[in-house]
């Protein structure tokens, strides 16, 4: 059986179990707290960090490259289209989300509001989650403008980069961050996604001491 | 003709020109002040961060999404190898450096001691300075071990994973940071890099201000 060393409102966890489920690979998960790391944690990753996929005998890291080795091998259903420029796209918009995003938005928000209190790490530092609030109405904004030309983030078909997103939105929602009213279409894209089977599991987590808002799971939102 | 927006002391614009130059790629490079961004340097990419490839009509961002769809446009010399196992250990790597070698390491020296200045943004910070200074051994300790067991760092052949390293080391190399005499293997790995012509152009760099000591375009330092 895979297992998943994780933690549940990690978007780079999110999105390695977003692609196992859409390949449907079936894996246990594990909740690590990588914030306190134990010795067979850092054998398993020196680099501290979830997620940690074991496959076979395999002790998989960092998130863009376990996806990548599960779409080279478990090619159906495809998350990544045939052509250089378009796979150009989905990488770079993947990048976009884990690099940009997260630094600006997620790190902001998520990490300030909830890890910092798991991880007894002390108060949400006021300004930064200010500015994240500041910051994703612009990348709100700019998936508004992908999406007005384009059924998903990177073309016509749905990819990894969606799911990239998807993960980091999925953890905000969880904290009622995303103004689903800003774009029509960035809610609809959301709504697509979030139907689908892959995403059930996430809806289901819950991180103690934060109960999400009813419209988290709510498929009609 | 291609155009690099860049940075010389950027390690992930460094990455992008040895990936360039191994696949014989001509580019005509254009030092870019992405800290003091115009609204031209905006629109090439909103992300406001070097590198930018202009390629024909198209203009790429994104170090290792740039650096994958130039190994899939231009796949002769191989930088990637073709097993799926092994293709994951490249990424991974390319990852390790670009993601946690980059905060420890790269920028806790290069940014502070070089960036900082360069965009008079002050003084180095002293701890995080020497933070950098202690975590480098770790790292190359962590390099030392993979060479022990394999010729280049993601196996035996050359991959985008000593380019993405190299390109790293070779900027901290600049401003001396990077101790040699650690671990024998690990300098014979970069003094085979080094003499490849591709690396040459990054040798001939200068920062105003910062010249690099007498060893950083040696090749038999």
């Amino acid at each position: 059986m895979n297992r998943l060393y994780h933690f549940p409102l990690s978007p780079f966890c999110r999105k390695v179990r977003l692609t196992l489920a859409e390949k449907k690979l079936e894996v246990e998960l594990v909740e690590e707290r990588y914030w306190e790391p134990s010795a067979d944690f850092l054998r398993r990753n020196p680099a501290g960090k979830v997620p940690i996929l074991k496959m076979d005998s395999k002790m998989l890291t960092e998130s863009q490259a376990i996806c990548e080795y599960l779409e080279e091998t478990h090619p159906t259903p495809p998350l990544m289209p045939r052509d250089p420029e378009e796979r150009f796209e989905v990488r770079k918009l993947c990048a976009w989300f884990d690099d940009k995003f997260h630094k600006e938005v997620t790190s902001n928000l998520v990490y300030e509001r909830v890890n910092k209190k798991v991880m007894k790490l002390g108060y949400p530092d006021s300004k930064a989650v200010k500015l994240g609030a500041q910051r994703i109405k612009y990348h709100l904004d700019y998936m508004a403008w992908l999406l007005d030309q384009r059924r998903w983030l990177a073309g016509d078909v749905m990819t990894l980069a969606d799911f990239t997103a998807a993960a980091h939105l999925s953890c905000l929602d969880y904290i009622s961050d995303v103004d689903w009213n800003r774009s029509t279409n960035v809610k609809d894209w959301y709504a697509k996604i979030k139907s689908r089977p892959s995403f059930r599991p996430l809806l289901a987590d819950q991180v103690p001491g934060f109960p999400p808002p009813s419209h988290y799971a709510d498929l009609d939102f």
